[in-house]
């Protein structure tokens, strides 16, 4: 940013909480490992005609992130790749998280055996790091043992809890949002368990344990975040719409709800938000595939939600070029969109520099009480 | 705006038709209950951490209503509540309504017991005003009446309308647009009637008696307004999307529909006035809540419906600045949108002011017959 | 455009492929016929207060074909309307198809008696034209065969195909996407093709020989287009969501699906680009009807699509104009989004062009072999 306002200055510089993330690799790949890492709708290796490379997450990388690796802007996709191929992976997380200027990383640890754990991404990245436990894994972890699965599961996800600051739900993985949401009587939940431990227990897909681990999430009372929209395509895009969760959001009382991602419902998640006080939502994900385009989303995010229920994160998983594209891809798209209503004389900077520290880190450290 | 252009003038100058509005409130209420009128969806009490006033239409109520109470544009929201509880709301509202510059207000009566009724709102803005009818109330005056249920409900919207410019149907809050939208045989609204009585005859849910009243709406050929979209969360949103309504649109012939606040569907909703030559469609409501983020919605309207299809209100309810915010947002996102049309050549600056007209007033006054 | 830089030459320029248009007018009709044109979504003819000159589409018309016909841009819709008589359609086709700089038409051929056939367009436009086959009327013809439908289909289309470069599927029209569409088995089609040559096997809506058509022309490898979204009114929006196309789409395996049109649904198309290596999108059609808001349509287009799978088309029917309005806003918005890009420092200016190059044939090219 060439603007030399306070604005610009504090956008620059303001730390970030980054609530939803994921590890970066741990273990040198392939180019193919490293351009499908880049197109997250995909679940099959990418067309022999695609790099990768030709979308607006991979413009994105070759303008903010080459920098970082000593290349010009826009260097060629090639080039990026052999010098990004000259260093190790933990020699780009230290690269590239540090650079991210984030306090504290939130990690979902449910996926990513190739990645690397909590620990690690804070002795990485030199910063701080708190667990957020995916409810689907304490289910596969409750199929596991033997007696009682409520009870299990009830165990299980207190214990991790206990030094977890949330809780994690991809039911927009695992049949979407549509249908019954309440909470299933515990004679169905044993049924439904035992027919689940007796096909092999995993990959969980029944809706009623799907449906109790939600009400014990809510038990708890820490942030339960919800995958929301974009995603790869075994989430059912038209079954992932936030308002289908209106009538869970009813019997959701007063533990933050967090949509994540949202698009292309961002503005459907934003109403949400405004019409729940517990109701969040952040542009993860979303915002490092939108690239050039992301400053438009960001400006949809801040349509109808109010301003203490806006999040950052940048769901960054894998390359650790996403943590920090993530971050900068924010910054600027909150520059650009902010700067722009103290411009018209719809805002006063003032007042942008405090939603700002809102979205950046205030409203995160209130709600995970960090 | 400092624009000096003859579209620019003609913009600030123009006199509106604010064809879907209800009262302002009569009586002094606390601070909560003001900080509660700017958040639309919440149908609970704001969180203890809200102060309301941290929402695009917070922040713009502070910019844009502040002068007209002596303050400083963007003043903070404590002082502004001082300065405001100072006056009454009577004073109030003879300060903010005639600065929206409204020749007309359309007034929905359906609600609001603390709020004006049509002739205060004409003796505080001094300008006309005209009635629009609830069909829900419509059928709870119905209810109460003895003997036959539809010939109870013709007889007072008859009467009722005799003297009203239109009626107005809050289907999106009882159940929503998605089902069978035909008008159901006299036996079995007999029927509905009968059930619905015994059961109290209050918030009319049941879905004959609400198809009743759209096709008795019909009959009128007043222009009939719907809900659609954007709403406090009894309006479950996904039922709320005008699409829906593709059957009924079919069976309306020339009865004026006019699909009201639209958001997130204004395009769905611009999309069916293109469809059909009774179809219209405004922002109100949507307008006030996105503030600063109002001229890319109003962009939008823009899009595929016609420009004879276009309306403007603002849905003010409670509080006199949402009458004069309303109008004041929309006379800054029209000039932002169409001055860019024009400054790019898309548009002759005639063509703009025309449509200025159109969606001002022209429109209203051709359809509403005023 | 004013702007001289390589990349606005390089768009002004630019050879486009038209990937999905129909013929133009060949006879000369009155003005009534003219402004209904100017209506997508109306089945009916347009009211009497409706010009169809007052939208976005009727405004660019204006400004754009105006100085074709000797003109001044914005000149009045009467003054259009009487120089445009003075000409046959097939002099509006000589001026306004090669001002389009098209080199390549790809015709659907499924409707449209009263335009001009595949030569046709060829010869009064001077570029190459190419068929692209709509399963329906293949249908249509199987139904008027005797013997076997299955076959007679099959037969059909192979033969027509032979010489075209794709197919074509107005499902949208037919009942939507929406349900089962999968593979009938062979008894089943045999018994929906006889009842439906028994009521007459005309405006085919069974959906199994709907879904035997779709079928039919995955197997032939050819890109198959699909209406998707905006259309006329006979077409129900809310069935035309592309993303309802996922289980389909999952089936399809190489052959190369092209979603059209897409409005307002674009950002899921663009999703499903992402999602499927086979799945393309393009614009046509409402590039045309947004006229001055063409832009942000097309900013959304480049979102999570990756730029191999984004093609342009303008879906021109009926007056010559459209064929050209489609290329010149397709050129004036691409610029207008792409010089933004590149002035952010978003994207390199040759990243730019090369961009430009696949959208506006590259792509094309690839998947038609032409």
């Amino acid at each position: 940013m060439t603007d030399s306002s306070a604005l610009a200055r504090h956008i620059d510089d303001v730390a970030l909480i980054d609530q939803h993330v994921h590890g970066c690799w741990v273990a040198a790949g392939d180019k193919r490992r490293f351009e499908n890492a880049l197109n997250e709708g995909n679940t099959e290796p990418l067309a022999d005609f695609d790099s990768g490379f030709d979308s607006q997450l991979g413009f994105a990388l070759r303008t903010h992130c080459s920098p970082l690796l000593g290349l010009p802007k826009h260097v060629d996709p090639q080039r990026y790749w052999e010098r990004r191929s000259q260093l190790g992976e933990a020699e780009l997380a230290r690269l590239f998280l540090p650079a991210a200027k984030v306090s504290d990383w939130l990690v979902d640890t449910g996926i990513g055996a190739e990645t690397t754990d909590v620990p690690a991404l804070a002795d990485l990245s030199g910063n701080r790091t708190h667990e957020v436990v995916r409810l689907e894994q304490v289910a596969e972890q409750a199929a596991r043992m033997s007696g009682d699965y409520a009870s299990a599961f009830e165990e299980i996800l207190w214990r991790r809890a206990a030094t977890a600051v949330g809780t994690k739900s991809i039911l927009a993985y695992r049949g979407g949002f549509a249908g019954d949401l309440t909470e299933p009587p515990a004679s169905q939940v044993a049924e439904a368990a035992s027919r689940w431990r007796d096909g092999g227990g995993t990959r969980l897909r029944d809706r009623v344990l799907l449906r109790f681990g939600l009400h014990q999430a809510l038990r708890l009372g820490k942030p339960l975040q919800f995958h929301v929209g974009f995603g790869d395509r075994d989430c059912d895009l038209y079954q992932a719409n936030p308002l289908l969760l209106l009538d869970f959001l009813r019997q959701s009382a007063d533990t933050p709800i967090v949509l994540l991602h949202c698009y292309p419902y961002e503005r459907e998640a934003g109403y949400l938000a405004q019409a729940f006080n517990n109701v969040y939502l952040d542009g993860g994900l979303s915002v490092n595939h939108l690239g050039a385009r992301a400053p438009a989303f960001i400006a949809r995010l801040l349509e109808t939600a109010p301003f203490h229920k806006i999040l950052y994160s940048s769901d960054g998983f894998g390359p650790a070029e996403l943590h920090f594209l993530g971050a900068t891809l924010w910054r600027r798209g909150i520059h650009r969109v902010l700067a722009e209503f103290v411009a018209n004389g719809d805002w006063s900077e003032n007042d942008a520099v405090r939603v700002v520290d809102l979205i950046a880190h205030g409203n995160a450290a209130r709600i995970y009480r960090i």
